[in-house]
């Protein structure tokens, strides 16, 4: 998707070997005409497909889920990474090993919003080392529902999440997917 | 907004006295339709206001501001939480103490997204005491940005944060206003 590999060179930053920054344009400030552009991209990739509902994890999926939902005209349910009192007791739970953050957390979404008649889309900003996408699948097939797909953002290549989905069957479609950094300069796989 | 009241009435439920669950459709699972018409709603509230950049904080009010801003046509910058190893060290930080989750925790904004020449609209889902709109309209304060209005999708008319963001002389425009919650019973103050 060049529109996103543009915005990746021109506006994103490198830092060290393995950290990408994307926060101007993707999870901090956000870029609505972009990420609408991005909403298309997913809707094209996964056309025909029967999707219901997309699932998301907080806080840097939230503002990609919601946009893209307009194009599948579905609702996102984004898991939640903190216990709140107004969380249902009701709830399907994972845990997710953070490297950013590098800490593991329990995942969760009310078992009202995520059930065995679901065909979900699972969309995230990164998929790195799996995490965050592993939690989520999880979280799928212990509401017994259906998972029709993967839309990532942007891919890191040289880490392993997205061969872990590959090699699980999952229909895995990253919009970029970028090599490891050498000298600052980003290169892209596919 | 009626499309807004019709869907607190008939999805919405009432914990106690004070807690509103919402989480149907506006901070677990997302109605992307509505949300539409609360982004249009804002913009018709704001209409003639020079806004160049939408405000609010992870993670409910990220999906909130990022529709809203397709009819803005701005971007949007989210407050953090938590500290991550991506996030700048330069950051404007203010406390926010949450009801909901009942602890105090620090809110950054990196300073390359919130400056003296930004005219800004905080939004998020909902104001009860205050605590999350005052911490960014303080972090808006820190960058000398111009604070153009609040816009709330739920306040909590029995609660002091409307108040006091009113009596600070802030365009408040909150889309429903609820009562205490008699029996169970959703009533309107606005």
């Amino acid at each position: 998707m060049n529109l996103l590999k543009e915005a990746i060179i021109n506006r994103g930053s490198v830092a060290g070997e393995e950290i990408l920054k994307v926060d101007s344009f993707l999870n901090h400030q956000l870029d609505i005409e972009l990420l609408n552009a991005i909403g298309k991209e997913f809707k094209k990739r996964f056309e025909g497909k029967e999707i219901n509902k997309i699932l998301t994890i907080e806080a840097s999926g939230i503002a990609i889920a919601a946009v893209a939902a307009q194009y599948f005209n579905v609702p996102v349910v984004f898991a939640k990474k903190v216990q709140s009192k107004n969380l249902d007791k009701e709830t399907y739970k994972t845990e997710v090993y953070s490297f950013t953050k590098g800490r593991t957390y329990d995942v969760r979404v009310s078992k009202k919003y995520l059930n065995k008649e679901d065909h979900i889309l699972v969309v995230d900003d990164f998929l790195a080392k799996g995490g965050a996408s592993l939690g989520l699948i999880d979280l799928v097939d212990k509401a017994e529902a259906n998972l029709i797909g993967v839309g990532i953002v942007i891919e890191k290549g040289f880490q392993e999440g997205g061969q872990l989905l590959r090699d699980r069957g999952v229909n895995l479609q990253s919009l970029a997917i970028v090599d490891r950094f050498i000298d600052g300069n980003i290169r892209f796989l596919d």
